[in-house]
C-alpha cells in the first residue's frame, strides 16, 4: 500500500480485490470448520492477554489486507470459545451453517437498511413472508399471519422480543397513557421463578420496577404453577394494583421446563392480561410434530418468540417474534419523523418495521433464514432436530446407568441436567476439570438449590461420537473425583 | 439432493461444499458492486410484488444452493433499494466497504456469542480495544476509555444507545429506585427540537412519559439555544420535577445543525442532568482535526454515540457508544442468573458487556470495525471523509450559483439542504421524478414549515462525477418543472 496518500485517489477495497480476499477468508473459514476439534473448546487465554497483543494506537498507514486476515490466526482464534465446535455443550447452543453465514454475507454485501418498506421493499417482504412459512412450519397459531391483524419480526434476541411485548402490553393496559404521561401506576407483572432474566430485565427498562414482577413458583417439573398464577393476580387485584403481563415459557433455561400454556392462558383470559411466551431454545422442536404437545394453549398468546439462532442452524443473530394485534406493538414503539415520511407508508399497504422494536435501522436479517429453510428443508430440518432429543435422550440413559451419578429431572427434549452424587463443590470441581481440558465444554446451573451440570444438545456438528466421547471424559474426571 | 431424508445421515452443509459456494456468493458480490450503477437506485416494485414470487410455504425438501442464489438475481435484487450505490443521496448513507464484508464474515463464521467475557475473551477484547483506539482517533475525552471509570460498547445503532443512556439517567438521578420501585418520580428530559425521533421513543420505553420531554427551540443554524434550555429545566424544578438527562446532537438528522456542546455541558453540571450526545452521522468526522470543532465541550458529557455504520465504511450494525462512568450503566441494566456465573466475571478483571445493553447475546462485531480501521489506516478514512464534506461543499456552491434554486442552511459537513424556489408540491414532484427516473435517490425533511431536499454525501463510492451527474438531472428536472 502506498505510504503517501496524497498520491492515492481511493482507500477502498476494488471488486477485483474483494473477489480475491474473499476467498481467501471463505476457505479460512472452510478450514476453520475442518479443525474445530483441534482447539480447546473453552478459550484458555487470562484477562487481558488478547489486548497485550494488539498495538496501542489504531495505524496510521494503511494495512495489506493478508497481514490482517493473518492475525486471525494469531491474536484472534487463541481468545475464541468455540461455539461452533461440536463439543459445545454449554449454555444454549448459537448453531449456525453454511447457508446462513453465506445468506448473511449476501446481506452485508447489499448493505441496505430495512427501516421502512421503501428503503427496500425485499427486505421487509421476504422477512415477513418467512415469518408467514414459520407458522406454518411451527404449527404455531393462524393469528401471528400477517394476513390477519398479527404478524412476525427478526428482533436480535428475545430479550428484545421481552421487551416489546412488555411495553406492548403496558401501552394496551393504559390506553397508550404510559407512553404519553410516564408508566405511573401500579402495575405488577407475572412469570415463574424459572424465567429468563430477560423479563427482569425488560420489566426494569419499561420503568415498571422489578417489585412489581412476582416471581411465580413452579413444580417439580420446573413449570409454573398456574393456581399460584391465579392466587398472585387476585391479590394484587384485591390491592388496586393492575396485572398486565405473563410470560411462560417453553423450555427454561436453567432446566428447559416447559409451562403449562394452556392453564396459563386461561388465567390470562380471565384477567385480561397480555400473554407473551417465550420459547426462544424450544421453539424450534415444533418443527416436528411429535414434539408440538409442548406448545399447547399457544392459542392463548399475544406475542411469541422463538430463536433460530438457537438452534436452528441460523448464525447469530435472529430471534423470531410474533403478536396477535400488530397495531398493539406498533402503537407502543411507533415514531414518525417527517424525514422518514413516504408514499408507501401512507398507503397503509406496507410494513414498516422500525415501529416494530427499539432500533430504527435494521439489517436484511431474513435472507440467512430463507437460505437455511430453503437448504435444509422442513425434512431437514426435522432430522436434525430429532437427532439432538435422540442424542439427549442416550445421555439421559447413560447418567441413570451410572449409579454414582444422578438425573436431576427428566430432559423434556435435548437438555440433559445432571450431578454426581457429591457436594456442590466436588461438581464444580468436574465441570472445571473438564472444562479446563478443552476437551468439551459444559456450564451449570442451580436447581432446588443444588448445582446442577447442563448437557445443552444442539450444537449443528454434535453426533452420537461426540456425546459417547464427552460422557468417558465426565466418567473418568468423575473417578478421579470421587 | 436426496428426496428420501432416511437415507441421508446430514443435511449441513460440508466445508467443502461452502468452500465452493462461498466463493460464487463473494464472486455474486463482487459483480453486484461492479454493475451496480445499472439499477435504479430506488427499487420499483409495487407494494407485495416481491411476495407474490415466493412459494406459498416453505419447501418441505431441500434445495440445491445453486437455485436459492440464484433467486437472489432472479427475486431479490428487484425489490431492493441500492444503499451502496453511489448515486445513493437519501437518509444518511449506510456505507459498506469491502473489509467490513469481510470481517462480519469472519463473526458469522467463528459464530461465537458474546455476552461475557469467557464465551469468547477476544470477542469482549477486541471490542474494547477498538473502541479504545477510536477515543485517541476521534480525540474524544480521556474519560471515555476503558482504563479509567469509563469504556465504550458495540450497540446495534443509535436508538439503542439513546435508551441506554436514558436508563443509565433515570437510575442515577433515583438512585436505582426506578428500577426497583418504578419511574414513579415526575422526571423531565430535554433534547432540541430538531433531534432524533429516537430520543423521544427511549424517554417512552423507559416509561417516563414523552410529555415530560421538552424540545429545546433552535436557532437559525438548527442548533439548540442553551439558554432556552436553562430557562426550561429552572422551571422545572420550580415547579417539583426533577429534570435528569439532557441530549445533545452533532449532525441532526434534517439539517446537520450542530448543538453547542460547550453551553449545554455547563447547564448540565449547574443541574446534575446527565448529559448524552448523539453524534450518529457526524461523529465519524473527527476523524479529522479541522472538523473536531463541531464537538468542543464533549468533554461535559456523561455517553456519547456515533455508528461507523453509516460513515466509517463499516457495514450495518454498528454503533460506538460511550459512557464516562460505566458501574452507572452496568448497575442500571445488571441481571446475573446462576447459568451466567462464572470465575472470570466474579474475579472482577474483565468486562461482560451483557450488562452494557438490552440484549443478553451478542454477535462479534468488533472485527469489522477493526479490518476497517486497519485496511484504510487512519489516512485513509480521513481522505475519504474530506472528499465527502469537498463534494458536499462544491454541490452547495451549484446550488448558490442556480437562482432558481435555494441552499436552505449552509453545509456543516457533508449534508446539503436545499429547494427549488416554488411550492413544496412543485419540490416533492421534483424529488418523485428524479428518486423515479433511477438515476439517483434523495429524500426529504421540513424545515421552518417548508419542505426541503436533502443530498447527503457519505456513500463509500461516491466520486465527484456521480455527484455532477445528480446535478445535471436535478436541474434537468427542474426544468421540467418550473
Amino acid at each position: 500500500m502506498a505510504s503517501n496518500p496524497q498520491a492515492k485517489s481511493s482507500f477502498h477495497m476494488s471488486p477485483e480485490e474483494f473477489r480475491e480476499q474473499g476467498h481467501a477468508v471463505v476457505d479460512w473459514i472452510a478450514n476453520y470448520y475442518r479443525r474445530i476439534e483441534s482447539f480447546p473448546v473453552m478459550s484458555r487465554v487470562l484477562p487481558g492477554e488478547i489486548r497485550e497483543s494488539l498495538p496501542k494506537e489504531a495505524p496510521v498507514q494503511p494495512e495489506p489486507f493478508e497481514r490482517i486476515l493473518g492475525d486471525i490466526e494469531k491474536i484472534i482464534l487463541p481468545g475464541i470459545t468455540h461455539w461452533q465446535s461440536p463439543n459445545f455443550f454449554a449454555y444454549f447452543p448459537s448453531n449456525a451453517s453454511g447457508p446462513a453465514i453465506l445468506g448473511d454475507l449476501l446481506a452485508s454485501g447489499f448493505g441496505v437498511q430495512g427501516m421502512l418498506w421503501a428503503t427496500s421493499p425485499a427486505c421487509t417482504e421476504l422477512e415477513t413472508h418467512v415469518l408467514d412459512w414459520l407458522v406454518t412450519a411451527l404449527a404455531l397459531p393462524g393469528k401471528f399471519r400477517s394476513a390477519g391483524n398479527g404478524g412476525g419480526v427478526i428482533q436480535d434476541t428475545a430479550s428484545s422480543s421481552a421487551l416489546c411485548a412488555v411495553l406492548a402490553a403496558r401501552e394496551r393496559a393504559t390506553n397508550f397513557e404510559a407512553n404519553r404521561a410516564g408508566a405511573r401506576q401500579k402495575m405488577t407483572a407475572y412469570t415463574s421463578s424459572q424465567s429468563h432474566s430477560s423479563i427482569e430485565k425488560a420489566i426494569k427498562i419499561a420503568g415498571l420496577g422489578s417489585d412489581n414482577l412476582r416471581l411465580i413458583e413452579v413444580d417439580e417439573s420446573f413449570a409454573m404453577r398456574p393456581a399460584m398464577l391465579a392466587d398472585a393476580v387476585k391479590l394484587d387485584k384485591a390491592a388496586g394494583r393492575i396485572p398486565f403481563f405473563v410470560c411462560g415459557t417453553v423450555g427454561t433455561t436453567s432446566s428447559n421446563g416447559m409451562d403449562p400454556l394452556e392453564e396459563i392462558g386461561r388465567v390470562c383470559r380471565e384477567f385480561n392480561l397480555w400473554f407473551h411466551v417465550d420459547s426462544a431454545m424450544s421453539g424450534t422442536a415444533a418443527i416436528c410434530p411429535e414434539f408440538r404437545h409442548f406448545q399447547e394453549g399457544i392459542e392463548y398468546a399475544d406475542s411469541y418468540c422463538f430463536n433460530p439462532h438457537k438452534w436452528m442452524f441460523t448464525n447469530f443473530d435472529c430471534d423470531c417474534f410474533y403478536v396477535a394485534d400488530r397495531k398493539a406493538l406498533i402503537e407502543a414503539l411507533s415514531v414518525l419523523p417527517e424525514y422518514l415520511r413516504n408514499k408507501a407508508t401512507e398507503s397503509g399497504a406496507v410494513i414498516d418495521y422500525r415501529d416494530w422494536h427499539v432500533p430504527l435501522g435494521r439489517r436484511f436479517r431474513a435472507l440467512k433464514l430463507w437460505f437455511v429453510l430453503r437448504y435444509y428443508g422442513i425434512e431437514g430440518l426435522q432430522f436434525h432436530v430429532r437427532e439432538h432429543v435422540r442424542l439427549a435422550q442416550e445421555f439421559a440413559k447413560w447418567v441413570l446407568g451410572d449409579k454414582r451419578f444422578e438425573l436431576v429431572v427428566p430432559p423434556p427434549l435435548n437438555l440433559v441436567c445432571f450431578r454426581l452424587n457429591a457436594s456442590d463443590e466436588v461438581n464444580q470441581q468436574l465441570m472445571d476439570a473438564l472444562n479446563r481440558s478443552g476437551d468439551l465444554f459444559l456450564t451449570h446451573t442451580k436447581l432446588r438449590g443444588r448445582l446442577v451440570l447442563r448437557m445443552s444438545i444442539g450444537q449443528t456438528n454434535t453426533a452420537q461420537h461426540h456425546l459417547e466421547k464427552a460422557w468417558e471424559r465426565i466418567q473418568e474426571e468423575a473417578s478421579r473425583l470421587v
